[in-house]
């Protein structure tokens, strides 16, 4: 029997008629011919509330009690969602992470999943069984002990189940119908599209663009699990949605996939740095420990022994950085005069895996920020991506302008 | 080490302060010196919001679902509490039913104890954790499902604990300070007693007076764990609330030690019923196969090989007794002239171990009640308890004028 994993997040479940809703599409392809197992969510609300009393009972709690709580949410909504089944006269029950189980590793809130025994399940699914549903974000230790994946865990539980099990396809509802070239809050021409490569979903996905949680795509991407993105609250149709697969299945496409931007961007440059072999691996070192996510680096040509080191993250880690480079240069560790802070760029990405074989998009993305009069303050680029910061108040102009340039309102 | 039971209802762990304020109880007995196992339920209002959904979802629910729904208030709960404690520097872990695991029958929503293995707990507890929090209500079968004990079951559990784990005591923290001599809203008079027997307190529960679960105490006896009830919101007081235990502990006492009572009864009479072996026997059986919960049964003197047949229940059950024996009565099985029903009459019973030593209890009994012009319509006795049905709208002046008769006021 042809197997499909469908997971539905915590907007798709959030009252017992979205619930129905989601049910519905299940038996719809139950009656297509498969099994399928169901990876739910919380319902919308449920996992903050207990995130909340956790951090307010104890804010430098114990993991693995957090997680005792947060996995809770999950259970509710898979005995409801398997209750709904049954109503439909679709033979369906619940597994909770342990009854599966769901082996993960010992690091309580943030969790690798370790081994997905298949024989429960199947055994199961070969008395009758239509479909499991399974809670999502959740898996029990070698200790006997409920371990949870992070936030937004669900997706990669999901895929993981669609690995482990073989399924033909994992299908992601969600609140959007897709991925799209750009926000479409951004650009109203931004064009949903067929299909994306996991190359390109997964630099999207760290870029800014919350479809799908990063990690799940690199799963999927590993274990060549074809996922499908679509909305819950649309109609159904068995074409819906965006395939996120393997390039090898893309046709035909532009050269760039997408617009990506991330807003709450700041630069920071450490002023008149020490230029000697070991610097940049100390102040870098400094700022990993730190716990600051540093996204891009660019180093200034050296004068007279010394440079300046300019890197980006997230505006809410500036704090960090500025803490932990001052306790580093205090003990000695690194030396700098002046640590100078942009706290107003964003950071605008073009990706596509038709760059490989293209050349001149930076020349033509660069030329379009131009023409706008966007000066652009640091530059990086991967084999498939190109990113630029620049002053935050042009991240809808820019944007636009590279939709515009690369003419991704037309499919390819 | 010695230890302690601890079970905490749901209005004692409604909200973060409430389970902070019961933390601080387990704190201070583990400072007495003991290991602790903490019972927890659902936060107050939890499992009726859980159950709710459940019966939405799916009037007739799979009981197996629905049980993997409800037990995860008290997964909450749990989590929270250990939390707690470890704020306070006590080494505490949650353990849900199959962690322990707490092994029941396979009677979804209604599932039985069958064994509480000891040795997960201990481990832990030999390695230094001072408090385990677990959750009430629930254990897995042995197909690896959760199945519940039935609405009330974490005082069930609390028990089930003490008598594996050998306890010293079973503490029962609940919204009352502990059993009164009768219900302090229906007689100012009432007294709250410090010792009452386990036979005193199952005739009392399965009475009405609802402070613990019938098959707590039953169990509680059966295993002779000392069960003291008390109220988490009173001040800490090592001698607070009632213990209950075995009669032998009890050196002195009134005869009667309370009266109870039990508001909503109806007395259902078949009449003319034709008087031949079997006939009883047939009447009850329908009753009981149509689900009726019948109480107090009397019989009249036959007349002409024809009697009445006369029955109390609940008047929430006599539309389901009167369709029951109409049934019957199409099928030929039982035969009578008429149903005759009196829906306002209420039982008061005076329940009492020394009733076994001391006559003349009835006859003070009916003598009080004829004094206020009382008429009694059933009669029933026990070992150490007297029933009467009477007039509902009797019901306050009967208890007061018991519990007067009766010396309650004073302890014995």
């Amino acid at each position: 029997m042809p197997l499909l994993v469908m997971k539905f997040g915590g907007t798709s479940v959030a009252t017992l008629d979205r619930i129905r809703r989601a049910a519905k599409r299940v038996g719809r392809e139950v009656a297509n011919g498969y099994d399928v197992i169901v990876i739910v969510s919380a319902m919308a609300g449920k996992t903050n509330e207990l995130v909340g009393w956790v951090e307010e009972t104890s804010p430098l709690f114990d993991a693995r009690e957090y997680d005792a709580v947060v996995s809770s949410g999950e259970n509710v909504t898979a005995g409801l969602m398997a209750l709904t089944l049954q109503e439909m006269d679709v033979p369906a029950r619940s597994w909770q992470g342990w009854q599966v189980p769901l082996k993960t590793s010992p690091v309580h809130a943030a969790a690798r999943i370790e081994e997905i025994p298949t024989h429960n399940i199947n055994t199961k699914f070969a008395e009758g069984m239509k479909v499991a549903v399974v809670a999502g974000f959740q898996g029990v230790t070698e200790e006997g002990r409920i371990a949870t994946l992070g936030r937004g865990g669900s997706d990669t539980t999901a895929v993981a189940f669609a690995a482990a099990f073989g399924a033909e396809r994992c299908d992601i509802y969600t609140d959007v119908d897709g991925v799209y070239t750009t926000d479409p809050r951004i650009s109203s021409k931004a064009r949903k599209l067929d299909k994306i490569a996991f190359e390109e979903m997964l630099e999207l996905a760290s870029l800014g663009a919350k479809v799908l949680q990063t990690r799940s795509v690199e799963l999927a991407m590993r274990y060549k699990v074809p996922l499908r993105v679509l909305s819950s609250f649309e109609e159904y149709d068995p074409n819906a949605g965006t395939l996120v697969c393997d390039e090898e299945e893309i046709m035909e496409s532009n050269v760039v996939s997408g617009v990506a931007y991330s807003r709450d961007e700041a630069k920071v440059t450490l002023v008149s740095v020490a230029d000697r072999p070991g610097v940049a691996a100390a102040i870098f070192g400094t700022l990993s420990d730190g716990g600051v996510n540093v996204d891009m680096i660019i180093q200034n040509i050296s004068e007279e022994g010394r440079t300046d080191m300019t890197f980006s993250c997230p505006t809410n880690q500036v704090a960090r950085a500025d803490r932990a480079v001052q306790e580093a240069r205090e003990k000695g560790l690194i030396n700098y005069h002046d640590v100078v802070v942009d706290n107003d760029v964003c950071k605008i990405s073009v990706v596509g895996i038709g760059m490989r074989s293209h050349t001149g998009v930076a020349a033509q993305m660069f030329d379009a920020l131009s023409s706008e009069g966007i000066n652009i303050k640091v530059i990086t680029t991967s084999e498939i991506k190109i990113s630029v910061l620049i002053d935050r108040k042009y991240l809808e102009l820019a944007v636009q302008a590279l939709h515009d340039a690369f003419g991704l309102e037309k499919a390819g």
